[in-house]
């Protein structure tokens, strides 16, 4: 499988409370419209007030779901989740929705995020002889949720809150009701919408468009929201904290067509790119995307710049879900299998190339060289982030620090690293000013200022060592 | 698919503790051999002494493994298990065996039986705030183990089987040990074994033969044995109580080539047929089996009557395994889709029927009939075991009571419902001879005396209603 | 996959014309007990007078069909094919039945058999280019059929029959008529039965007692037999041969339970057993067949010797289907894997072990040694067929001749070979007698003298040199 | 299932001549470049010169593959070809390649065209007694090859082309030699490239970055070229008629990073979309694309004009590979399932719409509804070629004459239809000054000018009545 040079997000959630019999082939669509967001495995779990039906399996949303299996999943509420892929793994075991019999019926939870108090979670758990299945965080939180103790839902969720620290959005089904809980520094992002006669919650209001639900508001930072027959509810779970929303959502994680933090996620990246065009501008021919995701901030510079846009990589829809091993021969063609040049639009042109990010670096070498060998006169590399230097402890599946290109090398050996004729990063300051904030940013993997106190990578690997009972599907 | 007139046995089980890395190897043949036991899925849980490995699936045994997830399964210790195949259904959940993470290491467990007080033990489980993903005893057994708190697993062992009442054979995995458990009853059977430089544990001996073991002994109601580098030490876990061993294990469910009770199986059926031949003799031509389960009775029925052993059924040996439905002129055909006479073998003759037993009795007519159509003179059913009447609450899947055709209908009225020129059953003091035993056994599906003092059936009712919690896969 | 020591047959077929929309389903039925002649593959074609519609797999007959692609295959006419299983073999490309498209409609057969001058025919074939998809005669066989020119169907047989030389029983399926053919010889089996309104073909009667059929004859040497809505139509399609039906169907092929040359089989296979008894008698305690296919020919043993009838071996119903390879010490265990003796019938005893036949003869030694370990005295081993000392080129896959134990060892060298007290092998003459049959049968595999003039291993080496153009799936 | 209102292509095919033994590696790389011209089925065909192995499966190239029968896959040479997706179709009976054996060892071919006088030939062959498997017209050429008689390959492939008319591109392999065949109209493309120390064939060049190639030259109308060790050699198989390209390919189907007819398709559409803005200008605030097949065209038409260039709705990167049936409700939500606007790059802005074609014209209308819900003051739709009227005939899958919007409506009708307030389709003289050529494509689909005299719609009528042998799998 190729690597891509791009951070990854965890995951995406759904939910639904819907007056008619079709919440689950409604999570379905909602899910389709979040694959984005992770494509190792989805699960929904629908209840109609009684039962709780689960079906989850490994691969794309359209994958696991059939006519068949969708019939199965009655009942009036519902919800979904979809997994990030990480290379070849396939631990059904570890997909969600995960549920749970209690005594006040059957609990499920579709979980996007990441504790870092995980560790301490998880032996309190065990040490009240409560055994575990997984490896995950997720289960951490089910069974917070099913030992809390309180007389109802939103109690329990509240005590739960009380001791997780961390990145967590969540969508939980009981018999009564739907639940969406957003963690008190709104690290990831869940959403609120209505439809006919219902209620929805999602990751991203990409997924309302998709089922013809309309956007009501974000979740905010500490909120309950309570799905039922009577509407919807919202209550403070916990205190809010210092909002910490987590700026690569903004800049990649999140679909263009989204709704973030009160912004069209493609206008941002827009201004991203128009900040960029302003902080470093270049004299050239083109202004040109790494595409898909590089696009809109391309589109923005060209704008702001007054360049033409115009594309000059095409990528390979299809390529970069393949396991099958490339030849040696292939191997030394690397990027090429993924990106193709567009010769007559770069012969003798001075090349703008705008990417959303660079990780470790790996790719925009073999990617400038490209341009150059279908003729390009000159390399221009525009980056609308910051450079990226610190580790993500929030649930972002990253590269280690060690192989963080900017944590390494100054922004000119970089620049010689890849080839380029001049290389440039957006500033911090401008991209805050492009995303209109002073603040409500989660910016640690550009300035290493996490929102959490927790010396956090100490106890990752403290207790790592010690519960290493890894095991299979 | 079509139902057989038989009482149907849970599951299987295996453990192994081998110095060699193929604990899962030999598992899975241990698994093959014990595949009567269980049709619907199985599993195997290997562990190096750090870390476990699981592997589960729906489906035989032969379908569930390959080279490839075999050797995933890597380590000296493994333990593993074959479910019985209700119609249709496939459920991975409720596969066993079972693991959880603990404080003291990876913890599996594989079981056959059935907990009467099943309920309460859930609610305990659930009231300490431990949610359960399944509707199965064997879930509340490794989290009763998982929960119980003691500073060894011994201790913790016992602590479990101080609460659990009912019938429970386990084979359980930890870091360092395999255990074996049976019951106080000795409902379920359980044996030990002994391989070049290593134990075996396993519902039956016959899995030993296939694996190149040696049977050691049986272990005994309230034992529990503990495999490991030390080779085998036995402990008493929970002051036995009166031995109430399944009788229909001896009678229908064990392989003919099991020891059982200290009997070698196939002896015993042969030992039930002699006696049925000393209790209803009848004038006869020949004594033809009810195949396959009713071969040895009925060669011990010829054998102490005198009169010649022949087959005058053969039964489709792959009938009986798909899912296609008959046509309705197919159905009226019924039993002739499975049993096929052989009227040379028939012609003029007066034919003695041996069959192990009758449940429902839909199958006993229709095969006298078939008799009678190849040319059959007189056709007299004999029964190897006493009339069947009451239902069993301890882990065998059989008809309700009004199902039970001996709990309705006189033996004079069966004999005529089925056309048989007669009819009999074993006695309950005949079948105690042949079994060699005054006492020792559960008879309580012919006498309605079962070995617990709770009120079963009662319970059952009242808690089924509470927890109507069915999920999916 | 453990060999056993067996000849194996190459196909079961079945042919169905009837009134109802249900022919596909009844020929699901009457493959499924044919299933013990091929378990690689399966396949049914079905016509609704217009369209042809075809459904083939890998595996079992219950495992290709379900009541989806069972419904897909819609008309009153239909033809199915099981197909024997060569180890791990896994070739869609070879399964049958074969359809094609001709000027006169759809054509589509399923064949049991085997040319002797298939190599000759393909090759004018190919001359007449006519391209080829496998490597198998089957599609010879359709290809003839398709370029055969004449006016009519029967026409067009009667060409290909001229032709064909070898062993071959069909089904053939055309727009308007089922038609069965066997070859001049009447190597294979082919027999003819009514149902309520309409006709069916099969392998073997027994799978006309499974889908409520009765049969009506036997195809007889070089007939057609023409089903459609005026009924059935018996022509000759080409000039007898002397028979030579071949007699390992009687000995081992074929389900007791089927009619075969006029013979119930089970009957023929008791009479084998005590016409050994008459051949060979010796002095012992009991008589136990090698399960499963020993067990008719060990009761007739049984009952002419006078010798009580018992069980000493039990075969796993499950062992051998595996794909698993055995550790190093299971392979020591060897036969042990799949027979485990039973001691307590054994221990002391002089024991009779009568098996149907003899190949390699590498499953009689271990067996032998297996009723010593388990206590027998004596072990005396009778074989219900003469020795096997000729390989066979008409269908029936076997050792090559230098495999073949008794073309390389005499009766007394085998005896020591196997560790066995006594050895005898029923003679010819005897079978015969058993058979009721001065002639009639191909003897070949015992005698060398087979049916054909042709010189037939030398044609199979030189073509086959000159063709190896084998592909995949 | 969600349609979209695109023209469809038949197939995609590769061949490959390498001195190393990763020929079918390679071919896996090239298919997947291709992927985008069919997504039902894939397979490849490889020979080491002596044996040929196949395989072939239903789905995605990526889904087809693994290393495990990629390994199968031996030799030096090997031909690959993937299926374009019809509507829940899942015949793996029409995958190819089609492989067949000769009296000159294998012949493997793969297709992509349409044979006008398929019927003829079929019933030529049919006459000849040679049956068919498939109603594919590849299948007819594979058996005119396997039946043209000559001395060698190239001359059987002459045969072939005389007789054959309408469109193929063709690779075939035989025992010594792979070879690409176009046919004399030129209407489907096939170009050549090389690479270290072999060569390469593929329908597009797009193929030969992604493995590391490099193209030579397109195979010219009626040309076939011979793969070999000796390198590539050039003939002409059939007299060039006036060549026909697909002026389609250059539109919308092939990838944007190919060259065809001497002109990168990227190039060919930004020109397209110029020449459109030159024809149809109209004041307006944005030019966004209709994603993502009209985004060159609306690059052209943003650069020709001046008017910025952005993106208006975002397109589901994952819908529309279901097949899970949308709720009443969500089919009414509609074309907003896929495509989502971009409200804040919409809001009070005039935009023009460009997309590359408009076929049934069911998306359009609901596409501008999107935008105006979205803000837009006003929506001006440009459309990239001129309006569809006619259908084709030569292996486009497009809708019936009836359907197609612009047979039945004038262009202000269609406007009004689709509730645009202006609509423009690009002139036929507009599109041949944008493809710089004045001659040399196939405009039938705009002219109803066929390439060939027969009477098409006739032919295809008459015979598909006389052969409906349809059948499955």
């Amino acid at each position: 499988m190729y690597s891509d040079d791009k951070l990854h997000e965890e995951c995406g959630i759904f939910g639904i409370y819907a007056p008619d019999r079709e919440a689950a082939r409604r999570t379905f669509f909602g899910l389709y419209a979040l694959q984005h967001r992770g494509q190792e495995g989805a699960g929904i779990v629908s209840c109609d007030g009684r039962m709780a039906h689960i079906h989850k399996g490994m691969g794309l949303v359209s994958q696991v779901f059939n006519e068949e299996n969708l019939r199965y999943l009655q009942g009036h509420m519902a919800i979904g989740h979809t997994r990030y892929s990480t290379t070849g793994s396939t631990k059904l075991r570890n997909t969600q929705p995960y549920i749970l019999e209690t005594l006040d019926g059957p609990l499920a939870i579709g979980h996007n995020g990441n504790l870092i108090n995980a560790p301490q979670l998880r032996r309190e758990l065990l040490e009240r002889g409560v055994g575990l299945q997984t490896s995950t965080d997720s289960e951490v939180i089910i069974h917070l949720l099913a030992g809390a103790g309180g007389p109802d839902w939103p109690t329990r969720i509240r005590i739960m809150m009380a001791k997780a620290e961390g990145a967590y959005s969540l969508v939980i089904l009981t018999r009564e009701a739907i639940y969406g809980v957003r963690d008190p520094w709104g690290l990831r992002p869940l959403v609120l919408g209505e439809l006919e006669g219902g209620h929805v919650l999602a990751s991203e209001s990409c997924a309302f468009a998709t089922i013809g639900a309309r956007m009501i508001r974000e979740i905010q930072p500490g909120e309950i929201v309570r799905l039922d027959h009577n509407g919807y509810e919202i209550m403070q779970g916990a205190p809010p904290q210092k909002l910490a929303f987590c700026t690569f959502e903004q800049i990649y994680f999140a679909r263009p067509d989204s709704v973030l933090n009160g912004r069209l996620v493609h206008q941002v990246r827009q201004k991203l790119g128009r900040q960029l065009a302003k902080e470093a501008p270049v004299k050239a021919d083109i202004v040109i995307p790494v595409p898909d995701s590089g696009t809109p901030h391309a589109i923005g510079y060209a704008q702001k710049s007054g360049i033409p846009y115009s594309e000059g990589l095409i990528k390979s829809r299809y390529i970069g879900r393949t396991f099958i091993e490339p030849t040696d021969q292939l191997r030394k063609v690397g990027v090429a299998m993924k990106f193709n040049p567009l010769p007559d639009n770069l012969k003798g042109r001075r090349v703008i190339m705008v990417d959303d990010s660079i990780v470790r670096g790996n790719t925009s070498g073999p990617l400038v060289q490209l341009l150059r060998d279908a003729g390009a006169r000159e390399v221009h590399v525009r980056v609308a982030c910051p450079p990226i230097k610190f580790p993500c402890f929030m649930g972002v599946d990253m590269a280690t620090q060690a192989e963080l290109i900017a944590a390494n090398k100054s922004i000119d050996e970089i620049c010689e690293h890849i080839g380029a004729d001049s290389l440039a990063f957006l500033s911090i300051s401008g991209m805050m000013k492009a995303l209109k904030a002073t603040d409500g940013y989660c910016n640690a993997c550009f300035t290493g200022e996490y929102p959490f106190q927790t010396p956090i990578p100490l106890i990752e690997l403290q207790e790592k060592e010690k519960f290493p009972q890894v095991w299979g599907n």
